[in-house]
């Protein structure tokens, strides 16, 4: 079933707001098996309201459209509606009680009258009350095709969706999609292409491949459709025990995930705790890992240590060292590990020296150059990386890279 | 001047990715006077390209492509732009001489096959290379109409914006256009439009107030167009004045900038150190301070203290007091901003400690629930914040709130 999404709205065009709806209703559509083959965004326009339902109605099976319904905008979207589908805006007692209702339960005072033009409603369409907002839901059937108008403020939306979604599985029967991700670590986009073309090309015609890069990582997407004789999900898996054979440890996770949830639920799972010694990364590492809900559980506190000074004083690295290898050097980065380990007393300390640009660079240890470390009650193992010569793109990659060594470490 | 936006790419339309490019574009053609009126989202399919162009091309002057360039998905965007010109894929030893050197500069191994494609461009296109990624921006130009595709990655894409829009200045003559940009701090978006009603519809017809809001500021853009008989930039200033007479100290800055390249400069100015002591930011705003190149001129380095041990043992905060007081209090991030202030041996600290949620919550102190402290040699202020119930945002605002109190203190 082909469905085109339609957002409403001026503050779009001029890029006050990021249309996240889009990619919300596509998400959930998708895992369906409902194929989203367009999104446009337009103003709050009734000519160009009308030329954009026109145009996605003739193409597609489902329309859904979100925004232009703030009872500032109600007007424009709610009438163009009626006029497009040839009906009227008729007074819904049943929509009026449910408005008063949600005021009352969400203590705002009085019903005015901008809040009561919610109660009217396109007379052929069939409604579906708001309950996180005041406009209403409407449900347009035509020759086969449904278009439903839906607010568009996010959490309105995903309320309406949870509505419209089981609706239109009732209305189409969606074909069963499967897909299976791969977080890749290791390869950039064309190094990896190459690396899989052979296995790519001799996918069958119903599994399809996407790349979804990111700085440091790669993500790969196996999407299979529903085809005549096929086990969709024995044929994924077989598809991904190739895949697994050609890229071994560079698959660092199966599902949709991040790097850091991977991390948290490793440490949580084996209960370590996790410290951090950074130099170039300014604090980068822990806020990833303090971005995961929970952390406390394993992360008790880590350094910044731009400053040399910082590293010796606060750290222990050996000035000495400092002087004969530099800053940016595995004994340093060791060091640096070892001593946030001993200070933060946890099982694992990660730690990054580098330059991150564009300043700094030198010859021999020229911008890019990061050296990471991670320590446990073990030992320490390190590593020395030349990355690119972008600053906030060094940072990010060290990041990951430190994550990743990390990872390897927890095991 | 027309432009629509068309974003390609199948990761897009499943919904793996946010169109974040489109409301890049927007802001900036906006502000130089051309007008967005639409942004469409297609899959990596020719036919589909061919017939979203054709529409776009027929309804706007100016057509912006977005993604669909990558390594791996090379042939069909830009064949089918050869096929939709009727043109064709041309080696140009310009775009290979420069891709040699932008990969030998980001010290990838090699050029391999797909990148060495890269150096394939339309005949009949204006080349821009790439200074960001591999895949070069393409200018075409018919019956006074002007298509470029561009890279969908948005370091390179706004890179690419970076030169593209100068040359439609050149080409299409917008009209002038004055921007002034105000950056304001304490009002969420709602109020802050409330506060500024009366001021806003005031405005003549030619100055037009756009609202930008990011989590924990609002960006404030003045546009004022060309005028017969008007001075604008006299008509700017003259709002202006009304502005600062309305928001005072709010507005934190009058230039389109960050919050840390604001306090960056006025550090390197006052030749001040700064260190950090975050809780609740877990890193963030060191993360932040040494976002901006340079910064090790007055970042010596932080501690993050998760634990209550750390905030103990390398801080020195009294444990009587966590246990009287609590972790989240003005007294224990007093502590923490001096402590640090000691132990980094710099001019300045700023320190948090709060509930970042979702857990962590009492009734006396809810999820969102942030203390922040900036200690001097002269002394040490302290202020505490109630803010959401999104960990994300909590952590952001934080940020966001420390960043204001050191500027603040700074001077």
């Amino acid at each position: 079933m082909k469905v085109e999404i339609i957002t409403i709205g001026d503050e779009i065009l001029i890029g006050q707001i990021v249309d996240t709806n889009s990619a919300y209703m596509a998400q959930l559509l998708n895992a369906e098996g409902f194929s989203v083959v367009r999104t446009t965004s337009i103003g709050d326009n009734a000519d160009e309201i009308k030329n954009t339902l026109a145009e996605a109605e003739n193409r597609a099976d489902i329309v859904l459209i979100t925004g232009g319904l703030g009872p500032t905008k109600d007007d424009i979207t709610k009438q163009t509606l009626c006029d497009y589908f040839g009906t009227k805006l008729v007074f819904s007692e049943a929509v009026f009680a449910h408005l008063e209702k949600y005021l009352d339960k969400a203590n705002i005072v009085g019903m005015n009258d901008l809040n009561k033009s919610q109660a009217y409603v396109p007379e052929s369409a069939y409604i579906i009350n708001n309950e996180r907002g005041t406009a209403p839901i409407t449900w347009f059937e035509r020759n086969g095709k449904v278009i439903v108008s839906m607010p568009g403020v996010p959490s309105e939306m995903e309320w309406a969706m949870s509505q419209v979604l089981p609706k239109l599985k009732q209305t189409f029967s969606a074909e069963e999609i499967i897909h299976q991700n791969f977080l890749v670590y290791g390869y950039p986009e064309s190094t990896l292409a190459i690396k899989l073309a052979e296995w790519e090309n001799a996918l069958p015609s119903y599994i399809k491949l996407a790349y979804l890069p990111s700085v440091g990582l790669v993500k790969l997407r196996l999407s299979a459709k529903q085809t005549e004789g096929v086990v969709l999900k024995k044929a994924v898996n077989e598809e991904a025990r190739k895949l697994r054979n050609i890229l071994g440890k560079a698959i660092i996770a199966e599902k949709d995930t991040s790097l850091e949830t991977i991390i948290s639920n490793l440490l949580k799972e084996k209960k370590l705790t996790v410290t951090t010694a950074e130099s170039c990364t300014g604090g980068n590492i822990a806020r990833l890992l303090t971005s995961v809900a929970g952390s406390s559980a394993y992360f008790k506190g880590g350094v910044v240590a731009y400053d040399n000074a910082v590293k010796e004083n606060i750290l222990g690295v050996s000035a000495d060292d400092i002087e004969e290898y530099g800053a940016v050097s595995l004994p340093v980065a060791e060091q640096m590990a070892k001593g946030a380990l001993a200070l933060l007393e946890t099982d694992i300390a990660v730690a990054t020296s580098g330059i991150a640009g564009p300043g700094g660079g030198t010859d021999e240890k020229p911008v890019g150059t990061v050296c990471i470390a991670v320590a446990t009650q073990e030992g320490v193992i390190s590593r020395q990386f030349l990355f690119g010569n972008q600053r906030d793109r060094n940072i990010t990659r060290s990041s990951v890279a430190a994550l990743v060594m990390l990872k390897e470490v927890i095991g």
